[in-house]
């Protein structure tokens, strides 16, 4: 029997994950949920499933798992309802702006026995993960350095930005994790600096669009990220992970493998740019996952404490920038 | 209104064809017929449609469109089947293996006002289609020389091999086809030569592995086509244009684009080494345009016309094989 | 006691030589000849060596070593004239554009026992060379399909073209020869087609600028050569060789390895555009490996017959071009 | 009149001075001195210059400008040795490991009319210089993030290790000039990590070999260095510069270019491994600035000012490991 699913919210983000869905044999998208009447309704249109509550979701015996792909002011709160009603609760990060109450929720879902899973969907890149298993086939020894380089094609809109908790919480918390997942190991001081160079506007609220950061772990690995709101030549998301024995890295993706050379050089087509076409094969497994570990009834991951860790090592990289010093991942709650 | 589909063989390159119409809003896989009716059986329960003989497919108003995917050897007798029955055909290369045979069935589809389109996918190809757009563009002046790679990772079985029509009409033609696309002009003169490297059986069917073909057009384009049953690397599918200007190339496609660096160097994945995981893209899209040209009106492309030309053009490199001569295309029929 | 040597010729490449010698610790310049004795002088002065005449140097028992860097049509005199004289002898390709009077200076050379070696240069490419290496470790299996694209940047002057026997014997003998040195065995029969496309004037002296050429040896190995008069791009020199086991290739080489990216794409800068800068690690090694053929009393490779055997192919490809057919090897003298 | 140039020191790097000496029409090499006098007379029979002390160089007045190639702990002195003596003095990095003396004597050459030169070398490779060209010629807009990667293929010795000054005034020096030389601007704070993942005898004199590095400029400007004395691949020497317009980066570099493909994937050689090999065309012309500056009389560049500013960052990030903080410039000195 296929797993019933609904969705909360009916934007861009639950488009995509509704098609995985649908592409999936051991699920069914039974119901959808906006605060939005007609955003539900077109939503429940397209994909074939019936617009109702969030309250009547929850409360439906017969749904089995929820996917929330709401603002993230809501993600706590619905959250909460959700673990309460028993529901297995996928949720795009982060879980909350405010650790305490991430925390909060997180333990309330697990006391419930619900499976939380949070959306960092690029450990489910397949290029990504081949440098996982890459690294866990010894291919490259012990890890010791890892560099993590993404960058957007754009600055957000301030009024999203405003919104977002600053470019650790909102774009880093991305790379915070990826670094976790290719460590194999918790990073323990983070030193960060940031700075406006995109958008002058961020600056006005308190907020930066270039940053690098390092993470260092216990036993010295250090990884360093490399963000900005900016990137001409398309969406940059690469990783590299050097060992002791070698190393391993993930290049950037294009829509067409070509090349053409004339008399000013060798040309090749710009990056994808958008990351729903970057990250769709992601989003797809990202989702398979999830529905993996209902049917398998097994842990799902990354799990909502791997989106506590996350937004603690976000805070860290404020406090870093803000306090100029080196912060241990302790001082953090 | 969606077009309603059938599909004639329940195999491999059907199942692939009926994920393209079911995601493909305008088209609707509505029968299946098959030698084996438990093939049919299986093949109509897994993308849920009905198992129906030929005959009655053909006979059936409701139905306009019909996708042969049998043997090469049932090609000719089903497309006369189902273009007198007005249905509009999309076959798989090559028509019949006899050049005047197939003139007469794409003569008697064109003559009944149904479309014919020939399965040569890799016109399809995004990578390869964006070579094709760069020429369009202008971007390496007028085209002067083209270089097809195309090695297959293994040598057909032998059984296979003997019905196939030989090397050139089975392997080559899809190269004789991609030559065509991208000359934009028809080639004249063919030399080729050809050899047993990887299989010593073939050789007993009068059949080769290895061959290399020279095309020229009037205007004194050259194409070179290499070809090999065996690639230990993967499937190498490689295009190169050379033109007044510049020159444009699509690059082989793998799964992951990871690079491991070590001790002994630099090692990047073998490519895809299956035509259907390597063409996914590309026989989705030859089964959309099939349907958009039925939707909208327009002649197919590749055309019956198409397939012909690339069957005279095979037939041209095998006896320039056994003359050890050059051929001209005009002396083929 | 390092080797004294003559270059015969004063003009570009014998300046490459001269720099090559000087970096030698096992060869001396001491003299120089060309019918231009201004010329002899400057290049006396440049390369600290004396300006003597080419008789003068023939019979000078102190010179051991001969470098022939004169036009194509004195080349055959001076290997007659040098062998009798006992000296070791280097020459530019080709020997002469006429096949007998090459090999009757070839077997003279040898009657006198003096060494003679050709300038196919880019048999010391180290790139091309560590495609052999490769090769010989066993890497790729057994050769099978051999891919030589050869583009020059531009056509010749009109002069130059008129003296060269044509793009077979001018431009191809390298590629001929390379054939070869990969194949390990030789051509046996050969097809070749050529057309005009860069430089109308070459139509008018019977030349072309565009050619593509399959060779097969006895056992059934191809490989084909792409050559043009015209690479925008650069000088477009490449080498591919399939094996049983795998495959090995050799890229185009750059003055500098960067890319850019902007919002038109990834960028890297054209190819080196000049066989002297291209090759300029194979002109070193070419005559390093003279000097030590004669310093260890080894035989020189490439050999005189080698030369011969390259204009033999070349002559084959005229033909396969006039006659539009297959020609043998044995079919050439 | 060629400039008379001795050499102080007689080891690895002054042979390779000594090669680019002798190519240098506007150069020629005179002199040499070594502690070691038996290394002094075989460096000056293989160069054909003379072996004379120190004093007797500084006291020459024939001799016009001075390469110090000598351990670090005499740099200083030699200087001021030469400066003293008006001599144009070249010295390998690093000045001196106390900023107080480095300033000291880069003061007193200034004062003293005589032009010094720091061995930055990499300035003068030709691939990162095309990088800073990319840059003046505005193909990426305004520098915003610098990435620089610089792994050794191996740990020093520890005896070495131990009068190098640490990592960062050792190895790091390099990379904190390049990031200075890419940014057009100087960094105003450091954030460094660092530990010992390869050699633990490095932990014994509080030395590292894994160290990560932030520099910021007043404007903005990150830049991350990436050091670690390991590479098993070779050595591992890149530069990437994202700007406002687009991203321009050095890849690294090979002895030959070729790629083995086979059932495992395909496969390039190593990274050259040995910073000579890998730095041979920037030595040459590096050297070839330093003579030309004396020419022309311009200033060096880098200069000994530069030498110092790099030295102070070196402090800066040592300080930032230990004070685990960010550090200011200004605070050094």
């Amino acid at each position: 029997m296929p797993i019933n699913v609904a969705i909360i919210g009916a934007g861009r983000i639950a488009n995509v994950h509704a098609g995985a869905i649908r592409s999936n044999p051991e699920a069914r998208l039974v119901a959808v949920a906006d605060a939005l009447s007609s955003a539900a309704e077109t939503f429940a249109q397209k994909w074939g499933c019936a617009a109702r509550a969030t309250a009547s979701i929850a409360a439906d015996p017969e749904i089995e798992a929820v996917l929330i792909c709401t603002p993230t002011d809501t993600h706590a709160d619905l959250i909460e309802t959700f673990g309460k009603a028993g529901k297995h609760t996928f949720c795009e990060k982060p879980v909350d702006l405010d650790i305490g109450r991430a925390r909060e929720v997180v333990a309330a879902a697990e006391a419930a026995g619900a499976k939380l899973m949070l959306g960092f969907n690029r450990r489910f890149d397949p290029h990504f993960r081949a440098v996982r298993e890459a690294i866990e086939a010894g291919r490259i020894g012990r890890v010791e350095m890892v560099t993590i380089t993404s960058r957007d094609p754009g600055a957000p809109d301030i009024a999203y930005a405003s919104r977002s908790g600053g470019i650790f919480r909102d774009m880093t918390i991305h790379d915070l994790d990826m670094a976790r997942f290719l460590f194999g190991e918790d990073p323990v001081t983070v030193s960060a600096h940031a700075s406006v160079l995109v958008e002058p506007r961020l600056a006005e609220i308190g907020d930066f669009d270039s940053a690098t950061v390092i993470l260092e772990t216990a036993s010295g690995k250090q990884a360093v990220i490399s963000n900005s709101r900016r990137a001409s030549y398309g969406y940059d998301q690469r990783i590299e992970v050097h060992g002791s024995k070698g190393v391993v890295s993930a290049e950037n993706q294009r829509a067409v493998a070509i090349e053409v050379g004339d008399e000013d050089g060798y040309h090749r087509p710009p990056l994808l740019n958008f990351f729903m076409t970057r990250y769709t094969a992601a989003y797809a497994a990202e989702i398979a996952a999830f529905i993996a570990s209902i049917a398998g009834n097994s842990p799902p991951e990354p799990s909502g404490e791997d989106g506590v860790t996350a937004l603690r090592l976000a805070e860290a990289c404020s406090r870093s920038v803000t306090e100029r010093r080196r912060v241990c991942l302790d001082e953090v709650e």
